[in-house]
């Protein structure tokens, strides 16, 4: 209960009510929409790709380790923080991935923000692809470097920025870009940065446990792990259903990193139920291959028969499907109109989509059955918005502007 | 295992070698040091300030959260990512600390990037103490706004700031500092901040569950927590034993941070064991006032005993005892000594402290046992290093600068 006060004085928050109303009246005003524990949605909407969230031996292990080291890490990695488990899966983790060590963060958020600002510094040149995530987008903030943003998935963008610069650059990509699910070109950027020198930042948030074999990654999969300029981010919160995130690369890479990455030192270590879920989530995913093989199957079907029926979504690389729609207000309504239908989707709109094009984000999971895809794909056809029905040759073209964004 | 590269080109990560080179030299080299479950050492180093990370009722709640939500929250909150446990842990922790309404982050870290970013822009001054946590600090590096650095715990220097300025003003400050453990005044902040119509954000990672009536923390001490112009954060990983982060204040402002906060929307919700273990430490500390004088009597006492015993450490204002040691290598011996002898305790040195004092970092515990507490004394006497040993009268005097930093 808040504690009494008299107001006297103008109140310094006055500002955020104009906020609050122009974005209601853009239809921008997101709310949360707390879920039960045995909510009746199919989820087409998370990134639990592999469906092991709920996976008995992931719950299994995370129990365990709240058994066995308690609720929480207790202090910095640097100091408490630091458990036997937390090695345990950074070992593992830089094993399946092909790197030689790894560091495990509260969050891939956070891993994101070390990776790019401890790998820099004021001398330094920065490009980063414009459809970046967000996360990627604070490190290159908070970095004292100059960052260059290329336009999306330009290999001969980045080429001509590096040309035009002598000293140290990090090139810095999502390997699946998080909105419309395309992957970036790996190869033609590996062989830009080896050509100049640069260091390559990949962030393998939704490539883990999807691409590569086995589920090994997009940099396992061009060759690239391990490599000496090479640097991966990854999250657990994903494909390995649990909490945090991590940075994969050269021993000395992460040598440096536990020295002066400001959100390893000065952050609370990841709590044990969340390191030992994504421990039993990695040796799930190493025991069985074909887990990531049926969700770029499943992602597939579902692009394929949603633009059988009409609707525009570009083929997906990963585990990502996205369809467009005709403008934020009709996007809120469809994802609605599936919810009420029965099926989750994400809804993604301005700010999240600052190319202006809001879109229905779908995500395949490996345990999807074929019966749900059927529900899926009735649902999300029959209650597409005018603009977007299939058959509907009257519709206005979407939106201008770049195709991808963040 | 990495996968093999022939390398024909130069190196991308030379530069680290030097760097790790010249920290080696300067004896501030940082290595983890895994703990196991069942380590014996007795924990002065660790922030789990009322002991409920490995509390039966804590740790049930963890597992029950797993076997009933699953090991990780699957997306973003906006998304996914809010289970009911989320909101339930939401309403009652505004409840408890005195404010209208709370959102709950990944960590506190996260929620700390989120307060300064999304409740400033371009025009905006942060007034920010010299001594803040590092995630404070990032967060005013993220914003747009135009920082200025205080004085630490000097309200005089935050007037005449806040008087040359005429703009939306934002003061932003731990509430006890993470590394000399000292509270800010905030009773004077906060009328400096009436009187110009300044915001004010306060960090309770270090007082919540401390301070203030039952552990309410040091605004709800103050008289201020629920005023409109007061923001607060706290961490769910020191004193509530788990893992994460919450922003609390009034609802416009938490409404505000649903739409804006970047560390909110792009993030992976908390996993449910971390908000169910969060929870239940809650209540258990709604339930158990005593537990938070209880922390900061032995705070009290450790302080007293050792101060008695010749070493140099300023009273206490909460759970942290901070002693001064003359260098980074005798800083870092004397926690060796303190570990072979039984007793962890931090060991905090550059570039932790910029002010360049290293220290020993002790923190209490509500449930340190008498004979523990005497213990714990008698190894850190006992391992001082020369110029800190009781008794020393030779010993040269600390170096000077600034008393705390971060
Ligand atoms: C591409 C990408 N990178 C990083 C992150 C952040 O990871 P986490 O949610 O584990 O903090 C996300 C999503 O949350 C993401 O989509
Ligand atoms: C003052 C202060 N604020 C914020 C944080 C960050 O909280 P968390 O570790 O939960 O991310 C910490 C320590 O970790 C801290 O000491």
């Amino acid at each position: 209960m808040p504690q009494e006060h008299r107001s006297t004085t103008p109140d310094p928050f006055d500002w955020i009510d104009e906020r609050h109303e122009r974005r209601r009246r853009a239809g921008l005003l997101r709310s949360l929409r707390p879920r039960p524990a045995d909510s009746s949605l199919l989820d087409l909407a998370g990134n639990d790709y592999l469906g092991l969230t709920r996976h008995p031996e992931v719950v299994a292990a995370a129990r365990d380790a709240v058994r066995r080291w308690g609720a929480g890490a207790t202090g910095s990695r640097l100091v408490t923080g630091t458990t036997e488990l937390h090695t345990e899966l950074e070992a593992e983790l830089a094993d399946f991935c092909g790197f030689e060590a790894a560091l495990v963060f509260s969050s891939g958020y956070a891993a994101n923000l070390a990776a790019v600002t401890a790998l820099t510094d004021r001398g330094t040149q920065v490009v980063s692809d414009a459809a970046n995530h967000a996360s990627l987008i604070d490190g290159c903030r908070l970095s004292r470097a100059t960052t260059v943003v290329v336009p999306h998935a330009a290999p001969d963008a980045v080429r001509k920025t590096l040309d035009d610069f002598d000293g140290r650059a990090l090139v810095v990509t999502d390997a699946v870009f998080s909105v419309d699910g395309d992957a970036a070109p790996l190869g033609e950027l590996a062989t830009v940065c080896r050509e100049r020198g640069a260091a390559l930042l990949v962030d393998e948030a939704h490539s883990l446990g999807v691409l590569g074999d086995g589920g090994r990654g997009a940099l396992h999969a061009a060759g690239l792990a391990g490599s000496p300029g090479a640097v991966a981010t990854v999250t657990l919160s994903k494909a390995l259903g649990a909490q945090g995130g991590a940075v994969l690369g050269p021993a000395r890479v992460i040598g440096h990193l536990v020295n002066t990455a400001r959100t390893f030192v000065f952050d609370t270590g990841l709590a044990p139920a969340a390191t030992g879920a994504a421990l039993a989530a990695l040796r799930l995913l190493r025991g069985e291959a074909a887990r990531a093989a049926r969700v770029r199957a499943v992602a597939r079907e579902l692009h394929a028969r949603l633009t059988a029926a009409g609707l525009e979504a570009a083929p997906p690389d990963a585990a990502v499907v996205s369809v467009r729609a005709p403008s934020p207000q009709a996007a809120v309504r469809w994802a609605a109109d599936c919810r009420d239908a029965g099926v989750a989707v994400g809804c993604f709109r301005p700010p999240s989509v600052p190319d202006g094009v809001s879109r229905l984000r779908l995500t395949a999971r490996a345990d999807l059955t074929d019966d749900q895809l059927d529900t899926a794909v009735a649902v999300v056809t029959r209650t597409a918005p005018h603009a977007s029905r299939p058959g509907d040759a009257s519709a206005p073209p979407p939106p201008e502007g770049p195709r991808r964004g963040r």
